[in-house]
């Protein structure tokens, strides 16, 4: 991504699933496909190596997979933002040194986490990442996974800094992310899916939601309806997408916890939609088995989502 | 660790701190001080690549030379556990094989995190571990970390797998880890500075006390004591420990957070103690100030700790 | 409140602080200027007994004479909610009977605290008190004080079985709200300072802003805007009142938690403008000191608020 | 209480039940039958009113109902513990007033609630209840249930400033326990079930389990064991009474939710011995139904607790 691109990242970019073969290797012509799929529907950029992505449970050779395939099949087309998201700062380095050589246009990083840290330390960790890797940064503010959140006074100071170049909000907190928007004049990316209607319609740059791995159509629609101050058309949207969001509750709780729940909706609907091979998820995430995914079937019928045909 | 050993782990195993130069590297010589000091002191194993080893700011080539260093220089004496800790299954794993393959006696597991998993998917963690990983595993409990308990019901289904051979919790709840002593026979160690005698007493096989990077000699004989059942002998060295502990409160938590806080104390007492060159931590912690460390050595000497001189 | 009007509460209805003198006791002619300003600015209800209103801290004698008051100030003129929230069933159903026969035209309800629910239980509490109270119930789901949600789930049963007449949601989840608005058809009042004109937007009947005990025209001419569909308008208005919302944020926090600084900001901003008598609140929480009220009174004057005059 | 015997406040104390009957009344009868059991027992006080006790639960009436038997019935023989539990300070204040004028020889209380206090206001809680109550103060930490804990620094302060004469330790955290003994010459008694042997070891002047209730010989025992350092013996019967505790994980968590279930426990349980004529408890909590308390009963047996006999 050209300096320019890096700091006005914007738009629908989804935060790819990584789909599986049979053996548990990613699956290349799968990723081939989804790429094609989120391009055809005009997404603004894609994220690989994100939550969605599994990120949390990748090897050293799928992580790096995953980067080539969608590198390669994005082909420049749009920004490709990659997940360098580890407990401390010496590991995330690591990552997006390694994400940077493979082509990232950015990277995109969290707090530390495991070591419970201060804002002062947070702040820290950014320092050290911006002088150490030759790419842009986005902040990832994500604390349903790493138990701590990025304040308004920590995303002040990395803008006041220029240590990162956009901000991705995965907090939930529409109150927080509008303040950010007051604050400063970082590029600020929702990963609700919830609300993304609105968070463009108050100054969001733009959404990465996991459920655009689905419907990157309707995501795509939303987000123009929302810049275009068509607040109804986008509101109409965003209910249908709220809808189609049950898939995440299908899956059964004593057998499958939330995130797995989430993840192996989102690839069991590109499985049946026929974008992805398979359905697997990386273990210790199962899949869903098949009355849960005929359920997810159901739900991507109610939503008006059929098979995707080729591009 | 011979099968037998690894069964019946036990008595003081001290979770090293990492040393590291004025380059960041892994400090070989103060590690290997470190580990002579400790086994003077009569320790009857280490852990390395734990919480207080700083494993989740370790990179790659700081986790390969630490267990490096320990394994050369226990050369055997005693039990070397090494932590494979991460986020996800095949992360484990990856790091489990290269433990197993430097020498490791057993690997050290935590539940997977980041991810949000359900008792189901923990369980199943551990059965992809196991069968991976050619080396007894240690599961480990420490919820402040990794933001999801073992549960009891959780490690009485990994004891009566034969998953684990050990347990390590630093939950900080004597309660349920006397449930875990009721309901299996899996050996447990507590994690616990502050009621390591009375864990001793109720049934616990050992103890890994951060602090035991400070003191060991006071460890062990606190072990001994509570193990011969003279349990006032035992409060007593608790008392002088716990008090001792308050070194982990001295940093100022604007600049310090509360696990550099922690770390960083055990590794300025070392270097007061001169068993280490450096107290340097790991970015994003920072190291104590003058101040700080001045606090720290008045503790030292309350506490009737002075230089440490060759074994 | 007619049954008509109770079914469809809707507009601004600030949550009133509880004026009080010198003794400790309720400031009667302060609690009646507060709800003339209010009137005056246009609100459509007003809530007497709510967490503003320092509910949690109030004696018997106080919480009587703060109904009293404002049931005569507001003379019909709007509807009164008053606060019937405690721990238990039985406790809440003591002060629902108390503020019907006071003259509330509906009463607001949490879930039981202290006691740790669970769904079946919280639907559970709603029936007693429904079966039990001759007025209507706004359930109030503020899982900040009470330390327990109400689901969507939860909500969508309350609606089903009409147990509640209207939901006053500060939970600050915007996503959970938006489903409530989509699975029933209950009228929804967000406690959101910070993001009510988007919850007018998407749906909401209205809102119970604190801040607007400081600012009710803000609040009023927000609402209008959002109502008319002057999203632009809407969300400068709202943009002001959320710098306004700093006053929150002045107190000294070693000296005063998060909710007497809330508190104690509106109360000091109201005595700056001249309606309050005394900014004084119940033990334990203090009143903000003179530094904190003069920074207070310079964010009044940045958001264009000076003394009230006379209605 | 005189002050002396207030001031080395000791031994087993349970928090009574409230029994109530068909009506939902407190059933009298019942209670006063509780008291004899308890008293035959040996215990060495009784605290009504406690979280045991359905404080949360019950309406005036029955408070006052409840206090009234428990102090006539225990006739001076030992002392009796009030809660005056509540969200703020002046609701606290007249809770123990009342308390105080019904014979209470002490009053329980904690910290405030709903509020989100800190450390400070935690501390002037303290303060004003002191000044303003003609009885001695039991400081009762339950972070469970109030949501906020009392520090160890807070309780060196009550302590030094002499606010309160005891502790009540529901916490659950032993470390922290034991830094209150070292740290203070309060009395501290705990509220765990479950290491009621080892607090006593470690200098507990006493112990409050719920489950004295069911079987109040078995802490007499255990207290005098422990007290004479009879260490396995104090340890066999606290593994009994762990084993007894599982009666609290009978309920189905569907249907009845964690403070119901034990509560509803341990009424069926008495229920079952004879002591109460109903296992009734205050809505919103419902009671436990015949096959739990079938299961119930079962355990009863294994523990070896059978009809309770006239005293």
């Amino acid at each position: 991504m050209a300096p320019d691109s890096a700091r006005r990242l914007h738009g629908v970019v989804p935060p790819l699933v990584t789909p599986l073969d049979e053996h548990g290797d990613v699956d290349r012509a799968s990723l081939e496909r989804l790429v094609s799929f989120q391009l055809d529907a005009g997404v603004h950029g894609v994220f690989v190596g994100g939550s969605s992505g599994e990120i949390a449970l990748l090897d050293t050779a799928q992580r790096r997979a995953a980067v080539e395939v969608v590198v390669g099949a994005v082909g420049g087309a749009v920004p490709v933002l990659v997940g360098a998201i580890d407990t401390g700062t010496r590991k995330v380095i690591e990552h997006a040194r390694q994400a940077a050589s493979l082509g990232a246009d950015a990277v995109v990083v969290t707090a530390p986490f495991y070591v419970q840290p201060n804002d002062t330390e947070i702040v820290d960790h950014f320092r050290h990442v911006h002088a150490a890797v030759d790419a842009p940064v986005v902040a990832y503010d994500i604390p349903s996974a790493v138990h701590v959140g990025l304040s308004a006074d920590v995303i002040a100071e990395l803008a006041a800094e220029e240590l990162v170049v956009a901000l991705k909000d995965s907090s939930g907190d529409l109150a927080a992310f509008r303040e950010v928007l007051r604050r400063t004049d970082l590029p600020a990316l929702t990963g609700s899916e919830l609300f993304a209607d609105t968070a463009v319609q108050v100054g969001a740059a733009g959404i990465v939601p996991g459920l655009g791995n689905v419907d990157p159509h309707g995501y795509v629609r939303l987000y123009q309806a929302a810049r275009a101050g068509e607040h109804r058309t986008a509101a109409r949207e965003q209910d249908r997408l709220a809808r189609l969001f049950r898939i995440v509750s299908v899956a059964d709780r004593s057998r499958i916890g939330f995130t797995a729940g989430a993840l192996g909706a989102f690839k069991a609907a590109l499985a049946v939609r026929g974008v992805l091979a398979h359905p697997a998820t990386n273990p210790p995430l199962g899949p869903l088995d098949a009355e849960e995914t005929h359920t997810i079937a159901a739900l991507l019928d109610e939503a008006g989502l059929g098979p995707v045909t080729a591009g």
